[in-house]
């Protein structure tokens, strides 16, 4: 049994879990599911995901929720397979150093861009209308947050240290998304985070990602 | 080189750490960061974590902050000490299940537990007035991610199945402040959440923690 997963590739948290998919280049079935009509909600899908979100990840007999739990799981189950994003031959301060940059990315990271990138991106796409003052507001914190990401990226080639890991990944989804608003000066403004990107985004598997990617 | 927590044991992130340490018997130092003069914001406390947040965690030369990235390196590199709770013995079923409640406590759980908390039981403390809207508005989002756990644990002991992990541990500093609250029927109107907290709270690594809560 192979590995399937329940989601949209304009779904940022989708995303996030086919990006290590192609890293790891590993085969799977992504099950298309129509948010629009509200299938997220229905009796079938609550059976997977009780709180009724994407992606969800069926690896065989084992149903997983949550991309960052999912990505985990992937990443340890198949840290054979592909790139280890785990950085499993590091010593304790490797070890540490993703644990921080995983932990970073979902507390201090995530938030700001998820607003910031809903109110300029997403928005206008549902036929909303987007609020400026809101762009500021959410741009002025993912600022406070991407001076600490400069400032360690100043010496640090990747989150984690030397090499490309699991925490570089699952920023991706929102950084791609950022790039794509009037806000994107957060990232180019800032050498050191701007070539991160530039790196991690130059990998032949994120580029696979993103050219699915419907926008 | 023993280990150092600098934080504070009333801040709910700080006791998550702790409470680690006590289920794993390990020595440690706490440095106190006194909030109130901003001690959090001088520049040695920033050269620590730039972010400006407790709890930071020195292990030797090793410096780690965000409270759930701290949690994560302790249980693994002192997985021998005390009990194994990422569950190491387990096969994948367990492994998935286990990232599936540790991220569900990050992305579902805390956002409005946190705001609950903050509304009804902190503001008091820090001399600002309560908003009963808002208690009742986070409550109910609350509630409804509540719904989930009541109908999980009514099939699982504990939240990743048939034994205590830091998937649990990781909810507790939380759950024990929203029973100081006039919220805590939460939990207590719901039998299978209330049989897993009493359960978890009458571990004895816990009850040393709660009893160095200043609450």
């Amino acid at each position: 049994m192979g590995l399937k997963v329940y989601g949209l590739p304009l779904s940022t948290n989708t995303v996030r879990v086919l990006a290590l998919l192609k890293e790891k280049d590993l085969d799977y079935e992504l099950v298309p599911v129509d948010l629009p009509t509200g299938a997220h909600k229905q009796p079938s899908f609550l059976a997977l995901n009780p709180f009724g979100q994407i992606p969800v990840l069926e690896d065989g007999d084992i149903v997983l929720f949550d991309s960052r739990g999912i990505n985990r799981y992937i990443a340890s189950k198949y840290k054979e397979t592909g790139p280890d994003l785990l950085w499993s031959a590091g010593g304790p301060a490797e070890s540490a150093a993703v644990e921080v940059w995983l932990s970073l990315e979902s507390q201090q990271f995530a938030p700001p861009i998820e607003e910031l990138v809903f109110e300029a991106l997403i928005k206008p796409i549902i036929g909303q209308i987007t609020d400026p003052t809101a762009v500021e507001k959410h741009a002025e914190k993912l600022g406070k947050v991407l001076d600490v990401y400069e400032a360690h990226l100043a010496k640090n080639k990747y989150l984690a240290g030397r090499e490309f890991t699991l925490a570089d990944l699952n920023h991706m989804p929102y950084a791609y998304y950022l790039m794509k608003t009037s806000k994107a000066d957060l990232v180019t403004c800032r050498p050191h985070v701007l070539a991160w990107w530039e790196d991690i985004s130059a990998r032949p598997a994120w580029k696979k990602t993103a050219a699915s990617i419907p926008l």
